[in-house]
């Protein structure tokens, strides 16, 4: 059973994660979670006009690319905090989900943000017993680097 | 006619800027903008279901503030641009306007967004022929500062 | 005795604060602190060659822009931090200052660093109970504003 | 000759590079470089009395880490624009040259810069015709990661 108890218990702590937020928002940026790994995170979402910054060239709203990588930052820090608490009551992981939090964040905009389909990845440079510090990067179908982005996150 | 073909000239300027960019999401935030002074910007919007982060707190989502932020950056460095060039030919004006991107921002989020009404308010640190330098704030109807921004632009 | 009592004990805990650090480091900027109010830091210094980045437009270096917005922006905290806990064991409150360090920091390099005399100023946008956010900034003795930053800081 | 004198070409741009700016502070920094690859800045120092921070756990000083992040990540720029270059005039490479300077840089301190020999590393993450954006690293002799930066660079 090991894994796979460990595995529901993950589903349920990321639903727990996710729904402490706005549904309306997640379904607006329109992103999937790839199965976790723990130390790192990645969502996926396809363009769509709703998300379009700019209609001449259609590329990415850069609100919509801040979203997403401030949730792939703050997603891989509950995977990471999840992996360290493991074996704990749920209940406690739980708690300390709840007190997740970005302190500050900073986005480079490397590129227009053209393309179908588009994936992030975040992992954890350091994580405390107050603060966590992660990196992340948003690609598009192309391989090309659109974004990348540095958050600080509190943890409980 | 003086001032008044100015502001009208400003006013479709504003409109030609704004109209660049998506107006769902634009709708989405539900924002309206101040009469500008050309030094400063601000943006307007009431708190809605839709913009919630955490339901429990009824607080901004993170992606919301960072997405408005951001925005009233590249609003004020378009009035601080208008300023500057004010006299040229209007399609010249609107050429530098399309040129406006955010090269890299950070926001820093102080406190959690609670209220009903928002507002924003933005100013250019520096502008120079390449980049621009903004700061931005986002208070509440309790004049609680929620977050503030940084960002660097590029101009035409 | 009141404030003077209290601008005594303050005098040794920003001593204190400071010894914590490297003199070799403090002594190379050159920097002195204005008396300070608790709610701003201000640190003045004067241009030197050692200090020089670019020889030929005689311009700060960017490094010493960062560490002395920096050091303000470490001081303001400190200074807020002691307005809070004034009242507390001395013992208390500087086992409270060694627990102060930078998280993150951005700094905006606005103009060249020209000038004879340089001042920073720094203030605390918000202080909880595990992070601090702070402004900096630094003036020639033109008062142009030559460079900004902002700041996350760790507090006890 | 083709790659010998080009290398030749590479060490006068790097040091013409390099002397445009303070040796008293490099001295002071103390540090090596790594000879380049032009994809990849590399730069080298050891711990001394005068680069620390805080004497009880002799770590490096802040002040120092963001400086030697930030030549790092101009350093990579350099190497990167002189790749891009290669071939033209050396008079106009070194006019380019002259022309990067930092926007802005961010900053985050992971873990407390303890160690006898640190070196970091630097890579481009974009390079545009105005504006280059880099991401660099700070590690001590037992491959622990001290700091990270990410900057942005005018380009000529």
């Amino acid at each position: 059973m090991g894994i796979e108890f460990e595995d529901d218990e993950l589903r349920v702590l990321v639903e727990f994660f996710h729904a402490q937020h706005n549904p309306a928002i997640n379904e607006f940026l329109g992103f999937t979670m790839d199965s976790p790994d723990l130390d790192n995170a990645s969502l996926k979402f396809e363009m769509r006009d709703e998300l379009i910054g700019n209609y001449i060239y259609r590329t990415l709203h850069g609100g919509v690319i801040s979203a997403i990588l401030d949730i792939t930052g703050g997603h891989v820090v509950f995977l990471k905090q999840f992996k360290r608490a493991r074996g704990q009551p749920i209940e406690k992981i739980m708690k300390k989900a709840t007190r997740i939090g970005t302190i500050d964040i900073r986005i480079d905009y490397l590129l227009p943000g053209t393309g179908n389909n588009f994936s992030t990845s975040g992992y954890v440079l350091r994580i405390g017993n107050k603060v966590a510090v992660t990196r992340m990067e948003l690609h598009n179908d192309r391989q090309e680097l659109i974004a990348v982005g540095t958050g600080s996150y509190t943890v409980g």
